[in-house]
């Protein structure tokens, strides 16, 4: 298994990713907002206890790492990557995460929950991060005994994540829908059945180059099935509308298009200074060029990278310096020549 | 010789063309705003059998165009190309122009006055477009009286004009002076030494893509070989000016100028529909690219033919068609991008 940023799995013209996560509490003990330092490194240590045993039966190797430790750069790094949550960026006392060294699982450990288990890949592999989320979540489940209730399902710090706890989400490109204006009548849409609509970073984020999260609200009184098979088919509509209205950009406005998507690439692959926003601006035509086959030579993989790759703690960690926001502007626009040439 | 906009002169990195025009009249006849039909064709049957005559001295083979039977695209050609003025497309009788085939020596007839003779050169040659404008001026003289006053000198339509009738004119490229904003004061100083900035198509017109038109103001009062010192000097400060001020940009703001630079030169070889206006603008970054070996493999020569070849009329003459202004976009964009792939 590899991380999800370094592949292009199935649906990639859509579809960048997949999450599930599950959101678990250790029975009798304060949820991580109210417990104390010791109940927060009991839960820590049952739960390294698990999943670093060498015979953990999920087939991953862990590492622990624990947010006190991290520098503020390894931190960023791991949010930017979406292995863990901004939230976890506070500092509050009794945090950290088992992190899957092919950075497929993420297990955060007091952050609004004692246990959120997360699996990512990259394309539209809901089933595959969820079998995978669930062996984990049993594996835990062999050792700890969860708070839950008959009649609620599995408790949660906030009422909203409650039940099931899952919350399965994709992150969906969706420039054609964009540009030709129908996105918000379908978000709208989207939001009257059960479904969530986020920016790229999750609640409050901004859908920066025409990506979003899509995920559902639903927690309670829904199977973990049914909310799986409830938001596979309304990915499965968007991927076709997004599929639908490309076709219609590409057959009715060809030049205009190819002058964009065109335009966009010559700049992308150019520039000398370039800031993280417009990175996301001219990635998503770059992305919607490749698909359409009117950009050639060049894969949706390294896009996935190069989105990765260019994130501010990304490029610090990488050239492990303390590079000012234009400095770093411009090894961005570097690693972009670099991806394009090849 | 060749045509100026298909070289690349003296001083080329700065000087993209020099032009003399001379101004003369017929000892009396009417200034063509006041003459007859009758009169308008004594001038062109004269000017015709000076020039189209096999032994006519001046080693440049000549071709009559009326205006009357020139379709307005051949026209519109000529103006873009600086071979005939805007002027010359008013619907005026007896008008012509003789042109030679290098299209270095145009002779407009019955424009403001009788005869305009101009040569046109690549690069900095004011003294080799002066040469050639005398010889080709003596050359007339011998068959024609012209009106001349011992104390005005030669007389012309224009009060402005009279005395020399010489106007003598570098379009010059000043990007880093216009970037830098030194140009405004470096114009307003050349103003007050009798010399005149217009934009490319002379008087009234706007200096897109920083070219400038620079000519002497003064011709009364001084002789021609003053008023061309006069003018050589300043345009050889400018012309250090400018190159002063690329240094300077080039070392102090280099990422930021080659961020601009790439920027425009991405754009300019990628684009699929692109106005005039923005060709001019992004023409500009990439001669500035060139001349600071920022951008290399591509020739000013190159750039030259180009500023030439894509006006609205050369297009439109060159494809033989009724292309609508989005047509012509499209193929100025297509001739762009063949140009900048070789």
């Amino acid at each position: 298994m590899t991380a999800w940023y370094v592949e292009h799995g199935p649906e990639g013209d859509v579809v960048v990713s997949s999450r599930i996560r599950l959101a678990r509490n250790v029975k009798e003990t304060p949820f991580p907002v109210h417990m104390s330092r010791e109940q927060g490194e009991q839960i820590i240590e049952k739960a390294k206890q698990v999943l670093l045993g060498s015979g953990n039966g999920a087939a991953h190797v862990f590492d622990y790492f624990s947010m006190n430790e991290l520098n503020a750069v390894d931190k960023q790094v791991l949010v930017e990557k979406h292995l863990i949550s901004p939230e976890m960026l506070q500092d509050v006392h009794s945090r950290g995460v088992l992190l899957s060294k092919d950075e497929c699982v993420s297990v955060m450990l007091n952050e609004e929950d004692h246990l959120r288990i997360q699996c990512i890949f990259s394309g539209m592999k809901l089933d595959e991060a969820w079998d995978l989320a669930n062996k984990i979540d049993n594996l835990i489940e062999q050792e700890v005994e969860y708070a839950y209730s008959e009649n609620y399902g599995y408790l949660t710090c906030c009422p909203t994540n409650a039940g099931t706890g899952l919350r399965a989400s994709v992150m969906i490109h969706l420039p054609a829908l964009t540009i030709t204006r129908y996105i918000n009548s379908l978000l709208n849409a989207v939001g009257k059945l059960g479904i969530a609509v986020r920016g790229l970073y999750g609640e409050g984020t901004e859908a920066r180059g025409h990506f979003f999260q899509i995920s559902n609200q639903v927690t309670m009184g829904m199977s973990e099935e049914d909310t799986l098979e409830n938001l596979k088919g309304i990915v499965r509509q968007i991927i076709e509308q997004e599929r639908l209205a490309r076709r219609k950009l590409f057959h009715e406005n060809r030049e205009r298009l190819e002058d964009r998507l065109y335009r966009s690439y010559g700049i992308f692959s150019n520039a000398r200074i370039m800031s993280s926003q417009e990175f996301m601006k001219l990635l998503s035509d770059v992305r919607l060029g490749i698909n359409l086959e009117i950009i050639k030579g060049i894969s949706l993989k390294k896009m996935n990278e190069l989105m990765i790759a260019t994130q501010p703690a990304n490029i610090i960690k990488r050239f492990d310096g303390n590079l000012s926001a234009e400095q770093r502007d411009m090894k961005r626009a570097e690693m972009i020549r670099n991806t394009m040439d090849h």
